[in-house]
């Protein structure tokens, strides 16, 4: 059984005079997405400095109900709640290595003894530093933690109100495993209580698969929302679900199978011999293609990349220095990327394979030395010194153009296998709206998106670096392997806001509505106020939320701000109504344009019965 | 009606195996209080780094609750939740001067913009700050605002575990009023609200008038427990109920009533003339009394104290440079400070009267040079050049001893208003055991005592110097007059366990426990399981909150951690007791010595009742 009252935040009926809602006709400037407006206006949020944000009581409410689903979906599937502090000594992150490869964006100080401290982005250390002082036998384990507390990112640029704020509430897991089954199981138990999270929260998300960027490990998926100011771009097919990050996305290869090195030499001894041929100032595809009348896609692209802190074995690489591949990471080293003329390359999907910390186009200077030529005349034909790097696309042209290190030249007639190799074969190729599924060959659509939420098998990479042991069934000593999850909850609920508003303000969805019904009393005097007053007692003692607007304002302002905040039951209490043969009440839900006669005396009824089944169904 | 659950504890039962209890047998070695002991070997908290913890699932479960009991208090007396950011501008607090004044205590912080920042220890800035933004109406006010969030305070020795940590949870309330009187009002409700919360709690507390400190403006009373490492040292009366923070006692004057400077006139005509004596080498009133054959009350101690920031008006004061004391606050003076023989100066009474930040006794050549004699010769004889306050004892003094401000010389038959006279007559005696109480006259007793909370009307200090204002009725701009009111939520939890252990371990009251009830079954197998999972069912249903310990462990083992981890109720259950005619099991309270044999079916429904009716109690 689970503590399914959760919903209510407390539920003491308010009016809105001794409550402190103070909503605004105006928004800040910097105000440019909708939620973040109608948290301003609707008075849930107010900003204390830059990325910083203070909650109303309207606010908190709903930020509450947030918390609690999550908080009810993690006590379902065993994660344990605890809380870490949000200061954390520095020598935990030097212990994993994070203190140096945070950056920036680690807020650090120190205190007066002057200790190194860290104000939490996130907790892998701390929960870590927790569990290795506690685990010793594999009896212990799995084991699954999370709490729901205060986070810090030293953003660059903080913006759209909470969504990426600096300081934030995020729902943090961690767990610990004998084995990778094991974590299968917690990993798989995570995302079904994600995906209930957000059904609950009425948010539709979209699970993709992330890269794993700089957290290491494998095995990640992302939760992510549509947003016009996404710092995501998402690649979706139109026929089956195939939903991606274009950091990670694939694509179906334009060519089926793709060819191999010998299919390519194969179709390369078809080819024209190779050709030299003047291209006087003509430095871009687009110019090289109508000078030759040709497509884009016919030239092999060359770029000069600089890679920092490379963990792929580089030992054998073209014109790499033997001493200086021998330790890893290798600081600094460049490559020649190939690709086909009419695509791009994908930066993460270069780093990843190259286990890069970093990549970046090389600088002018770099290029010109290693082409020995200038910029736009780069090819792979008789380029020595540097490694080459080339996409599959690559592969299959066996009768294309490129530069030929010469300036004013490039070759005709090139094909893969005869006129030169690459020493790695790859995916690097961007994915773009257009290109087809992986799975299924549907067309790929774009989207941008915010991440809500993300799941990831960690691996061993804190369990490696803090030290983290158990003895298993034989007694020998083993490291677990461990799985993080986290959940922003300013930004999940920002989210619904998103989704669930239109041009008068928000419409929550009943599970996460600061209050459930808000009674409007035209004038709050005589027999109006005795019948509100009534209701509102009535409603209160089913468990229902209700607010009251008993402000002495015209009506148009009262329905406005009831239209503001979003509250998803509205009655309205006039005199004219109560005085009839039958005293009735106008009821409204927030989605409604009409108003529905309802007898008073029936309205408390017809109200729970509302809330309760619309409730149940979260 | 009442119902939060804004942090609901989950009432699901829970199985050892399941959760994370890792109890101890030893303790570290700077565990030197019961509660610090207790909520580390019984796995409530860990140490994470110095003065900084994390709350392990039982411990969280506890502390939730008592953040609940304070929730549900505030919103009682229409105080509104909100909730600040932790992290505030440096600016705010530069506004209100404390950015300078917290001195050390406060953590500040530069972001990668180089924008300062603070990480709060208390939130008068950031709650004035949102206040500031909104505040326009007399109609607005009383306006009542609080939060339950992370503080921290950056102190120079945390100890005595989350007693004394740097990071902790404080409920802070902040009012904001129209008058004086509404301020009361709010004051006075604040106050029963406190009763409550620990009565609540079952703790005993002890109200008590407090200086009011570094935090300006009057009206203030703290909520101390007592506690042998308590960092106040209170003063109690035997015989009523008054109660006072040492730093601010009074006490019965001995002569009553107190002379006045006239009557010590008129009784100086009656003394012999003042004689200047020999007394070579004899400097404390230890070896005057000897040497005299007198007591220590008939000296008049004569201290040289150094003030600083004095915001008292200086003007006319003996050896006051007229141009130095114009503006407030003087940055620094000194002062001659007489007092009884036997009696000691109380410095906070003194910082209060001369309203400065600081004082201090003189260093050694301050006080050679402006008494132009030795240490232990100062009087108030012939003493120019510095402003004499003198505490009330010194008046009754009529023919008494002082320094003879030359080395080796004394004066005797000294009286006041004859040979000498104060610039400032005040109360400045540090009231002991065994002075008499100032409402009744009965004897002072003293105790240590923790501060757990904190009730203080803080007057205009923050709504003036961050410029807070609002329209009268009459349209007219007023500064609004603020209260503050905190709560330590970790050390209120720390000071049940103080109040409520013995020997074995914690005696959770029933409104904090983490768990109702406890069942061992003593082998988790067979007919015994059987029967355990069905009680823990049934009491699941009833809202009992039950933890099971199915480990395969001894019962000794269990018994220990039972009690260690202090569940009001423990059920034991056993093959011998179920395979009677009447299958009965052992009930016990964590108070009681000896167990109940109860019959297995009657269990359920005994043990709902005891919980339910002694919750009710609370």
């Amino acid at each position: 059984m689970l503590d399914i009252k959760a919903y209510s935040v407390h539920n003491k009926a308010m009016k809105v005079s001794e409550t402190f809602i103070p909503t605004l006709r105006e928004v800040p400037a910097d105000a440019v997405i909708v939620s973040h407006r109608l948290m301003f206006r609707g008075a849930l949020i107010r900003r204390l400095g830059n990325g910083l944000f203070s909650y109303l009581p309207l606010g908190l409410r709903a930020f509450r109900k947030v918390e609690n689903i999550v908080r009810e979906e993690m006590n379902r599937i065993s994660s344990l709640e605890i809380k870490a502090s949000v200061v954390v000594p520095g020598e935990l992150w030097k212990e994993s290595g994070r203190w140096t490869s945070m950056g920036d964006s680690l807020l650090r100080m120190k205190n007066r003894l002057n200790a190194d401290l860290v104000l939490s982005p996130t907790a892998e250390e701390a929960f870590t530093a927790i569990v290795r002082d506690e685990l010793s036998s594999y009896r212990q384990l799995p084991l699954s933690l999370y709490q729901i507390n205060t986070k810090y990112r030293d953003e660059v640029r903080p913006r759209y109100g909470v969504m990426r704020g600096r300081e934030f509430t995020m729902k943090d897991a961690y767990s610990y495993h004998a084995d990778e089954e094991s974590l299968d199981k917690t990993y798989n138990d995570m995302g079904r209580a994600y995906r209930r999270i957000f059904q609950r929260c009425g948010l539709t998300v979209i699970p993709v698969k992330a890269d794993s960027g700089a957290m290491g490990g494998s095995g990640s998926e992302e939760f992510m929302v549509e947003s016009d100011v996404g710092d995501n771009t998402l690649l979706l097919c139109k026929k089956c679900d195939y939903a991606a990050n274009d950091e990670k996305a694939e694509c179906k290869p334009d060519y089926s199978p793709r060819p191999s090195v010998e299919i390519a030499k194969r179709a390369a001894a078809e080819t024209a011999a190779i050709e030299k041929i003047e291209t006087p100032n003509i430095k871009t595809i687009e110019e090289l293609c109508s000078f030759l009348n040709t497509e884009a896609k016919t030239f092999i692209k060359t770029l000069i990349y600089k890679a920092i802190n490379i963990e792929l074995d580089l030992k054998g690489a073209p014109g790499m220095d033997a001493s200086a591949v021998k330790t890893k990471p290798v600081k600094e080293a460049f490559f020649a990327v190939l690709i086909r003329g009419d695509l791009d390359v994908n930066e993460v999907k270069l780093a990843a394979f190259l286990k890069a910390a970093e990549v970046s186009l090389a600088e002018h200077s770099d290029t010109v030395r290693l082409t020995e030529t200038d910029i736009g005349f780069a090819g792979p034909v008789g380029l020595k010194n540097i490694p080459i790097i080339a996409d599959f696309s690559v592969t299959a042209i066996n009768d294309g153009v490129t530069g030929a290190l010469q300036k004013d030249y490039h070759y005709k007639h090139v094909a893969y296998g005869r006129d030169f190799e690459a020493w790695q074969l790859t995916d690097i190729r961007l994915v773009k709206e257009g290109d087809h599924c992986p799975l299924c060959g549907g067309e790929l659509y774009s989207k941008k998106g915010n991440e809500l939420g993300h799941i990831f098998k960690l691996g061993y990479k804190y369990s490696d670096s803090m030290k983290l042991s158990f003895l298993d069934e034989k007694g020998k000593s083993v490291v677990p392997i461990m799985g993080c999850y986290g959940i922003g909850i300013d930004r999940t609920l920002a989210s619904i806001i998103e989704e669930h508003h239109d041009e008068d303000g928000i419409i929550w969805p009943l599970s996460v509505a600061p209050y459930h019904v808000i009674i409007i009393p035209i004038k709050y005097e005589g027999q109006v106020k005795e019948s509100s007053d009534s209701l509102m007692e009535e409603l209160e003692k089913q468990g229902i939320e209700v607010l009251m607007d008993d402000r002495d304002e015209r009506p148009g302002v009262k329905f406005k701000d009831a239209d503001l905040i979003g509250i998803p039951y509205r009655v309205v209490i006039g005199e004219k109504n109560l005085t009839g043969d039958v005293p009735m009440v106008e009821l409204k839900g927030r989605r409604e344009k009409e108003n529905q006669l309802v007898e008073i005396k029936k309205a408390a009824a017809l109200l729970t019965e509302k809330v309760k089944s619309e409730l149940a169904a979260f």
